[in-house]
């Protein structure tokens, strides 16, 4: 796609997730999208072809971040805890910076169309597996030590990062570097080699 | 409320939840609901004036067992760092058990009444206040280390608990009660003293 047309693709992203958030997935309208992105329905479905496409690209970009955002820090070739603990911080900032989206994300997996559900599962997953290939890693290496399976270790510390988005405050006195170093550095203790 | 009635409003709770998580809140009528529960409308009614009323029921009954069942722990008079164990404990095994309901509880803020936010925010707050004071108090007493604030370490927690109405298989390997062990387990290390 040319430059022009995917900026124009994320900004009607970023518009629909606005509506979305105030008003519900189900309560809005394509017509209600168009008047917030100032564009007319027919240029509109240009983009677009319904508001369940809409849904579509919110998780695909999503995913896609989130894959990108692990491949990034395994191709620093840290130490297994700090390939972890990176993880960790840029999860929470990630999750501090798109609210609204993982709202969306998070809340709205229902209205999915059926045939999406196997990619977005998988995407999931591949993130998953990433974060207990880490923990599995460290734990071989002597430098993690757990009492129940990486699945649930991982699954918590996704759980901790992930809830961000229903407390966290932009206002508050913390930005979400820091929030990030600090839960990060929580959860790492919980595995932490003595 | 005599005995009959409330085991009948809570049979009218679990039905409707159970519809509501089928066909998300929106899409569910009060018609929907009468079918499910085998009353018919005029009875429903007798019970809940209304979807909205349906669903401040769901808010109210999930906010009082948090409350009641964090003072049936403090009651017991553990130690500090039992006490917040054995709420991580119960709140692990209370998500396990209540995923639908919770699911409502998460996702479907958004359609509350307004009049009610505030009473559910106090809830919210109750809850997490018996947390940050355990953590508070374990710190005083020297069990516990942080290196960030009391409510980003009880958030933590929460998250890690509370996005298992998420992952949690009711079929998978582990009875509620082992999980709830092992995520407290998991959880505590992350701010034991040394």
């Amino acid at each position: 796609m040319a430059r022009a047309v995917v900026d124009k693709r994320r900004e009607v992203i970023e518009r629909a997730v606005a509506v979305f958030s105030a008003r519900g997935y189900r309560g809005t309208s394509m017509n209600d999208i168009s008047e917030a992105v100032g564009l007319s329905k027919s240029t509109l479905y240009h983009y677009f072809k319904g508001k369940e496409d809409l849904l579509v690209a919110i998780y695909e970009d999503v995913l896609e971040d989130n894959v990108l955002a692990a491949q990034r820090i395994l191709d620093r070739s840290l130490s297994t805890q700090d390939e972890l603990s990176e993880m960790m911080v840029d999860r929470v900032v990630y999750t501090c910076k798109n609210r609204r989206i993982l709202q969306i994300f998070f809340e709205e997996e229902a209205e999915l169309p059926r045939r999406l559900m196997p990619t977005v599962l998988a995407g999931r997953h591949a993130y998953e597996a990433v974060m207990t290939g880490l923990i599995d890693r460290g734990v071989a290496e002597g430098v993690f030590v757990i009492s129940t399976s990486s699945t649930i270790v991982a699954n918590s510390f996704l759980g901790a990062a992930n809830w961000i988005y229903k407390w966290y405050q932009p206002r508050g006195p913390k930005s979400p570097e820091e929030l990030g170093k600090e839960i990060a550095g929580l959860l790492m203790r919980s595995i932490a080699a003595p």
